[in-house]
């Protein structure tokens, strides 16, 4: 996507041999810098520390991650210590296991010295996969949007007011390589003309509705309003939402869905309103192993999180500050899951598809 | 209640001709200060700026705003200028009006000279019954307590873990006179001997939860966790809350309850999930005028409270900080609506009661 008209992948490489680089997402909204990552060991820290996050884009991290370890070291050993520490980093998305898999099996049937450059190659078509599969899933989520605006009637979307849809947590284009998932239909929408309006959910703790959604939808220039995670009941049992679209970190293969925390209560609300809940999910969120949803490990996340708020003061300043009393306990569960009885239908880049999972199957013939 | 030892009043006067003072609630936690409201026109602004908040403090802060004009001007006009004034401030609470209305219809028949000692008796006394009410509650809750945790079993509350008990925003003797009315149970079970743990939900935009609420249990001595208000779906999906209970800004005559913003989809949570949701429910937060909750106004605020947020930096100074891309457009809801159906029971000060007309009336005979 264009960050002051310049295009950008959230992960990309430039030269030759090629320099691995990220968007640091850390700074932002406040700062837009690129950090190179040169070792496996500086992937791993650029996916812990959350400088490259969402699920898509952990997946791309880790593979660039191998790729690096192939080019210092093509062993057998430094395979698997790099798969082993890429591993570890963060246990909820299902795209970071899928991705090293993925690797896994390629290098392994291969010698030390092809390792490397197919390496590379595995990552850079993983990547333009995303991208592919996002843009699809824009395509199918631009029908979709269209379908719910024309029930809506009164020329909402296009000669009466915007569509107005809800989305949560960042699943754009900075949570992938690029278009992002639950964008990808916003953008798309957006360039053929639609009228939208997003209603951006700031996210606590991280806030990456505030800081990273509400950045890229100005950066693109689509309209959208921020409001507090606590606000959308009332805007759902108000009329103010045609729909609902989120992300996702793992999908079973029965439809179940764990994304950012907050997603299942927005589910329910939606529900209660009558307002359709999608779920934007490519083919590589579905864990095909599971069917049940509360087999998904829930990260728990530093206390910090929760106790402090990164931001900048008047003068511009990058601060933290503390917003409890001294001392004070907290606990930090990044996800929650949403059951599939909630969820209208998932959006992915082969077609919308009823949260089921026979249909899910189908699909994708699994 | 007691602050590091000394028993406060979240208002109260000293001297004579006694001096108003009250909390001031937008230094806590980092700061515990008194301030005092010499003229009607600091009453206004303390409630406006939330120097003072929460239902019923308003209305108290409200009935002394309006003995102050009485002792400077107890003309039929200042009394007037008074009322509408106060009643201009916060639209959502009705205790305010309440506590206006009552002001109003007992001054209009006193001479001038009168008015001034009967308006801050009247004040006096409306403080009284809050906090009488206020015990009361405690009482009905600490059994509606006991009577969660024996179905929970395995000691529950005494032998066995604690109960677990989860509320939003601050319902505590900060938004009151003095007990708070969700936390009152909370109080009056802990001081009988009772195991508790508290889930405390951070509360955006204001944070009175991370800010208030936290604090107040933590110089009480009652555990607690702080979490984001999105983790309230998981915890209660996950068997961690024994019930959930909550205050109120205005409840009709049939039991809909107007409650800080995320009030609502908490309802919807503990529902879904058959954890009970109680609403600490005072006589005067009965608006008998109305049934329906949609016939409520819901406040918006200033959008600055999403897109900043208060604390203290590392070395201790208070700071606000932005948390999104400058221009961001932000829409501030201070409250929701949660349906009677979603209102397991309310808890007043006349004893617990089904969220319906008939059973409210009959409690209250109106």
């Amino acid at each position: 996507m264009n960050i002051a008209g310049t295009h950008y992948r959230a992960i990309f490489t430039r030269g030759d041999p090629p320099e691995v680089r990220v968007i640091d997402q850390t700074l932002l909204p406040h700062r837009f810098e690129t950090v190179a990552l040169a070792t496996p060991g500086d992937a791993a820290r650029a996916i812990r520390e959350m400088v490259v996050r969402g699920a898509p884009l952990i997946g791309a991290t880790a593979a660039y991650g191998v790729a690096l370890a192939m080019r210092s070291e093509p062993s057998d050993a430094s395979l698997a210590a790099a798969i082993r520490t890429l591993s570890a980093t963060r246990p909820t998305a299902v795209n970071l296991r899928w991705a090293l898999d993925g690797a896994a099996t390629l290098l392994r049937a291969l010698t030390p010295a092809e390792r490397a450059a197919a390496a590379f190659d595995f990552a850079a078509r993983l990547c333009d996969d995303d991208v592919r599969g996002n843009r699809a899933i824009g395509g199918h989520g631009l029908r979709l949007f269209r379908s719910v605006a024309a029930r809506a009637g009164d020329g909402v979307g296009g000669s009466g007011r915007p569509l107005n849809v809800m989305t949560h947590c960042n699943a754009g284009w900075l949570a992938t390589v690029d278009w992002g998932t639950a964008t990808a239909p916003m953008y798309r929408a957006h360039d053929a003309g639609m009228r939208l309006h997003i209603w951006v959910r700031e996210t606590r703790p991280r806030l990456q509705g505030a800081g990273l959604t509400a950045w890229e939808l100005g950066q693109h220039g689509i309209p959208h309003t921020l409001v507090s995670d606590g606000a959308a009941g009332h805007l759902l049992s108000r009329g103010r939402v045609d729909l609902v679209i989120v992300g996702t970190d793992r999908t079973t293969a029965a439809g179940d869905v764990a994304n950012k925390v907050g997603t299942y209560p927005l589910a329910l609300a939606a529900r209660d309103n009558d307002v359709p809940f999608h779920v934007a999910a490519p083919g590589p969120s579905i864990d095909w192993t599971i069917e049940d949803g509360r087999e998904i490990p829930i990260e728990e996340r530093d206390p910090d999180e929760i106790t402090r708020v990164r931001g900048v003061d008047e003068d511009g300043v990058e601060r933290s500050v503390r917003i409890v009393p001294e001392g004070t306990r907290a606990a930090n569960y990044a996800f929650d899951l949403t059951p599939r009885r909630l969820v209208t239908a998932l959006v992915t880049e082969r077609g919308v598809v009823a949260a089921e999972r026979e249909a899910l199957g189908r699909l994708f013939g699994r």
